[in-house]
């Protein structure tokens, strides 16, 4: 991951083409010892050659790299009940280089700061009318926002080094990191943040420190204040599958199911995010379960989404006409519908309980073709759908079953995310320290470039 | 790839992990130079030195030892309208190591040997009876097919380096290469094929010179009497998928339909074959296109397969009570329903024609699902659906334009394979002819061990 945020979230060295360098070699032995670091620390360098493979001496070489460049500390290695000198052990530094995340909602902006170990540091969250108005007032607040994360970060000891930023929209392909097509629930239309983000099409410096008002609270915020280098953006439901992959349940190869801003799908194969050769990957809400059934904001007919989205769900619960903003699928302090859905199904509603069981088989019709074309380990509902899992999943499982038969499909493989709403956000901000793991020498020849 | 087949056909240098030896990096160039050749020949030396990077020193080695295995020859370039001394050019060797493709049909075996340069110079297709017999009966006639094969090629100046077997049946993950879980239309279930290959079991040696008879001819054949090592084996709709990406019209990323026995679908994923988690990914049979409709034979309903399977079309074409065999959907010297299919349609046979369109339509009902799920760049119809494409095709993309709402979907994107029902075969073949492509060195690694 560099810090232009040209590279995409899951890139890897391994699978560079070209001739074998001398130098090829080094950055991909550190990338070694790194994920050998970050994948069992505390390790002393002799249990770093011993999992490795590689001699000590370049164990010490690379180490000695990794350290000065901020990544490794070495510190005295506890060893209780052992006799004999105490030995050095390497662990991943926790206050060194870090990522921050950051997420437009169609109500909220949030962001957060993980450091190295994966740690969430700073956690920032707050309301923000977003549908609607022009991309740059959003991009103005959250600028703010991403500078205060990043002040508190610094207090804090860390330095952010990557920023990566969810939107609940299609980013495509052929401009990787800069540009929304289109996010419908947000009402634009082939946006590039690289020229609307403050301060940086208007060449202005970073003056974030003349404002110290927290994001969002201001009535209007002038575009250009704000600081936080431009981050590159991705798409909330990749972000949210990447963090499943990362620090939740999700491994190797799974589906990842999100509700947010309409349904999310996500394809995380062999451990690695799949985009498709467009970008369109994971479509879930337009796989066709009822042909020629309902009509779907796509066009065409019988989707997923006129029947497991949140939008359906909440109608035929009842419960939208009772919200004060009908159309607000999103969490805010003031009205959360996803939560009031939980509180009514919690206490028996029975509406409420026959909406979730309807969008349960219909999610299970779509996901039993999935996993019929993909064959994955597991699926995972995250986004707003783990807030309803209790309610969704039987139905879901029954439906599975029923319709997967030339493979066994065993019924915990389908589970709901621990991480919930808080998928996306945390995503963004892993994407540059995973990046960081499996790819140090990126940070000194970013820094250095 | 190597001779036991262990690799699995798109197994890739690039995709290990450990430390990084010097001998991994003389590999990793022996590679890049093979690629290089095989992608753009006749090179000389010092155009491989340019489109490597490599410096001429190291490209003048490397070539000395891929001349040395027998895979590249080295003779007069000749540069028509160019003044100066012609220079040495470098090309791939037709004439040395080369791949066997097998396959087991319900009512055919095939062979057919491809040199390194992708020609087929040996092909060979008889009927065989193979439906509901011992496995151990038709390997052994398929190993007398193959002898007969290989010795062809020898007497051509081949020399056979790797086997792999198409079968229509799941091939699980878990014993890569050996093991077929079932092949519903054989009647097999778990049939090991190491185990069962003639002359293996029994530790008997090669002894196919002592029997000159053409395969399928002899009415008992005697198990242990053929000679040809055990081949790989792998699914014949992955193959089929595979040949399409290597000499067919597929690349990239593409999902591949074909009729075989049942309907087979294939996803080839940035290039690779992708198999998910237990080798059963691609099912394309089984996606649900009709929620409660007809029963499937895997005991769901609405599966894609009693829809547009070719038992569907043939019941549904009024041609199944015509045919001599009503079981037999395979294409054979005396009958052929395939052909029987397509010759009724152009001579404009009304239920012929409505039964192609309606198994058109339920395939684009499916192939819609699947592009919103996968993204793919294009969509390969192969096997028997090739030979019957001018009457499935104009169905299925009226459907796939009215599902696919998303993102674009050019009307070309979906097209017939010029390799047809050939493709599993051939693609059995080049395996080994793209493996020694992508890791020459293995060739001599495994001829040492």
């Amino acid at each position: 991951m560099t810090e232009d945020g040209q590279q995409p979230p899951d890139g890897d060295l391994a699978t560079r083409r070209g001739p074998a360098s001398q130098q090829d070699m080094r950055r991909q032995n550190l990338a070694l010892v790194m994920r050998t670091v970050a994948a069992a620390h505390p390790l002393s360098r002799a249990d770093v050659a011993g999992r490795t493979g590689l001699t000590r001496t370049a164990v010490s070489s690379l180490v000695d790299e990794l350290i000065g460049g901020g990544l490794l500390l070495e510190g005295e290695l506890e060893r209780s009940g052992r006799v004999g000198r105490p030995g050095r052990a390497l662990v991943l530094n926790g206050d060194g280089p870090a990522g921050l995340g950051l997420e437009i909602g169609v109500e909220h902006l949030s962001a957060c700061v993980i450091d190295l170990r994966g740690e969430v540091r700073v956690e920032l969250h707050c309301p923000a009318a977003n549908a609607g108005r022009p991309a740059e007032q959003t991009f103005a607040e959250l600028a703010e926002l991403a500078a205060l994360a990043e002040r508190e970060a610094v207090a804090l000891g860390l330095r952010v080094v990557g920023r990566v930023l969810a939107v609940p929209g299609s980013v495509p392909l052929d401009s990787p990191g800069s540009r929304i097509e289109h996010a419908p629930n947000l009402g634009w239309h082939q946006v590039d943040v690289t020229e609307l983000w403050p301060g940086n099409a208007s060449g202005a410096g970073d003056r974030a420190e003349d404002s110290g008002a927290v994001p969002g609270t201001a009535s209007s915020t002038v575009p250009g204040t704000a600081s936080s280098a431009v981050p590159a953006v991705e798409n909330e439901a990749n972000l949210g599958a990447l963090a499943e992959l990362w620090q939740g349940t999700g491994s190797g190869t799974f589906v990842h199911i999100s509700a947010g801003e309409g349904i999310g799908g996500a394809l995380v194969l062999d451990g690695r995010l799949f985009r498709g050769v467009q970008g369109f990957a994971g479509e879930l809400g337009h796989l066709t379960v009822r042909p020629d059934g309902r009509a779907c904001s796509c066009g065409a007919r019988g989707c997923l989404e006129p029947y497991a989205g949140l939008a359906a769900v909440l109608r035929s619960a009842g419960i939208t006409d009772d919200l004060d903003r009908p159309d607000d699928l999103t969490f805010t302090q003031e009205a959360d519908p996803i939560a009031e859905l939980a509180r009514r199904a919690e206490a028996g509603d029975a509406a409420v309980r026959r909406a979730l069981r309807h969008a349960g088989t219909a999610l299970g019709t779509a996901l039993a073709s999935t996993v019929n074309l993909i064959d994955p380990a597991t699926l995972v509902l995250g986004g707003a759908y783990a807030d309803l899992a209790q309610w969704l999943l039987p139905a879901m499982r029954a439906e599975l079953t029923e319709l997967i038969r030339v493979r066994p499909w065993p019924e915990e493989a389908l589970r709901a995310s621990p991480l919930g709403r808080r998928g996306p956000v945390l995503g963004a901000a892993l994407v540059t320290v995973r990046g960081l793991h499996t790819d140090p020498a990126g940070l000194w020849q970013t820094e250095a470039g």
